[in-house]
């Protein structure tokens, strides 16, 4: 019998043959990785064609996935299947028509806004949120007709909210916490957990210290503890990982992610002046190396092996197995 | 025994539920479609946009092929599989790792240069013809990897040679005839004729009036012994149709075709200021209903079915089948 699959739901790290190498050595078969956080399409076409040159260099780590089978191929051949996503529907600029084009080139998750108002939804960091534009509407259509899965884990709640309503697929919230654990404003509400489990989604729990209760000083016992406690709302089969590992990125990434091009200050987002950089990943997550740290700490928290492997990743394949492909087929 | 595939080898028609309903009418398997003259890359993607739109409309008459396999499947539901073309390298603007990027985009043809200068190459109506620049030699040696036809039909002599002769797989002249029976800028010389022959490519003979000995009067007798005489040159199976229809199209359509954003002054290419629109096709190839009479021309012309049926889509399928994928699928 083949072991039960490792994927992680988000990482945005600086790749190398390194990290490569350490999602081998980690045994993570498939990782949904953001490929652009403010590009227009253009820029995320360099962006494709820089991952297209990874794959070319190093066919015996990683290749792109494009379905859940892809998963199997990778467990098969020993290699990380490679899903593409984007934080932020700048990459579809004002054009509907874009989005089976970048299903096409196998975009396969998309956020309908990255903290700020987009021309699709309302971002975290508003003050107010009118919930999904008249665009934002049709996008998500269009998204649930190819198979590009709906990510709010930027977006604000009203907006969260009606998106979980208005997509006739289950949707992501690929990278966050619950806010009863730790009062961020990118975790979220026990209402929108709510809604997202019951709508079939999936939330995937993120290890991005300003998302964890003490930050990098979050120990492993209360990030598991959170997780166990999240499984008794939600449902063990609805949580997964997502653990925005933003491995060796300069602190000049950080505020691309953040500030991109829409402000001539420094937007700090969920750090400060006084700490502006990437902050330091917990010691129980510092690369792909460390899964089995949280597969032991869920264990210790009192989950069951089944339990265990679901949230690994045996959520997240069955969620891409009937998400990746056109709704006709399902 | 399934009847032979009926494949033309290039149109830029104003396309539209009639003339794909004509493409049916007439039994068209497969069609290469132009979707780009002077096109940026994100100008591509919109064209892109608008065929998955005629795609999604008429599902029963259309769909996008991808390998030879779907002119296959075309024949088997009835409908005509469309394969995308540019007829100039601006797409890839000065990337080559657009390259695979259109390939998975479904791109399968890419002329060099059209009519100008390019990046890659020389086009025909240049007074000067350096042959391949740096980055031609490159980015032919990348189409060749992922299985993009190198397609010189509006390049220049030197830079056709040698783009036969650095290519490692077969390439192709889409559309256009011999210069010895009507001395065009855009026919080819024998020379070229010869070396495309002996390196295993393809010729698709074209009906457009600027490209035939007599423009729109040329009779369907002179055409056909022209195809018989470049047979004999050639070799049968290196000749196919590429008919460089332009059906319904505005004038304004031609001039764009000519002139770009280039010059600002009207560039009359094949035609003239006294007649500077698109020329009458011959009264025996009007539309795509139309390719019982070619047929018929060959036959009369003394070709036996077996030829006739190769010129017609069977070469262009052999063709399709070896150029579309990945070189290490070879």
């Amino acid at each position: 019998m083949r072991r039960p699959p490792l994927i992680d739901g988000l990482q945005y790290d600086r790749w190398s043959e390194k990290i490569f190498r350490q999602l081998r050595e980690g045994g993570v078969d498939a990782l949904h990785v953001t490929i652009a956080y403010h590009e227009t399409f253009r820029e995320l076409a360099a962006n494709i064609a820089a991952w297209n040159h990874w794959f070319e260099r190093y066919p015996d780590l990683i290749f792109q996935g494009f379905s859940a089978d892809d998963v199997e191929r990778a467990q098969e051949s020993g290699r990380t299947a490679i899903f593409f996503g984007a934080q932020n529907p700048s990459i579809i600029e004002d054009e509907i028509g874009l989005v089976p084009v970048l299903h096409r080139l196998g975009l396969r998750f998309m956020q309908l806004s990255y903290n700020n108002q987009s021309l699709l939804a309302t971002g975290c960091y508003e003050a107010e949120d009118a919930g999904l534009t008249r665009m934002g509407r049709e996008v998500i259509a269009e998204m649930n007709r190819v198979g590009m899965v709906v990510d709010v884990s930027h977006s604000a709640e009203r907006s969260t909210l009606e998106a979980i309503e208005h997509s006739t697929r289950p949707i992501a919230i690929t990278h966050a916490n619950p806010a009863s654990w730790h009062p961020a404003r990118r975790n979220k509400s026990e209402r929108v957990l709510r809604a997202l489990a019951e709508s079939g989604g999936v939330l995937g729990f993120s290890a991005y210290p300003h998302h964890l209760k003490n930050g990098s000083a979050c120990s492993l016992d209360e990030f598991c503890a959170m997780i166990a406690h999240t499984a008794e709302l939600m449902g063990v089969e609805r949580l997964a990982l997502g653990t925005d590992l933003c491995q060796d990125q300069p602190d000049s990434v950080v505020e691309w992610m953040r500030s991109g091009r829409w402000t001539k200050r420094i937007d700090y987002g969920e750090g400060s002046a006084a700490a502006p950089g990437f902050p330091e990943m917990p010691a129980w997550f510092r690369d792909n190396r460390d899964f089995g740290n949280i597969a032991a700490g869920l264990r210790k928290v009192g989950m069951v092996e089944g339990e265990v492997a679901a949230i690994l990743g045996g959520n997240w394949l069955r969620f891409f197995a009937s998400s990746f492909g056109p709704a006709s087929a399902l």
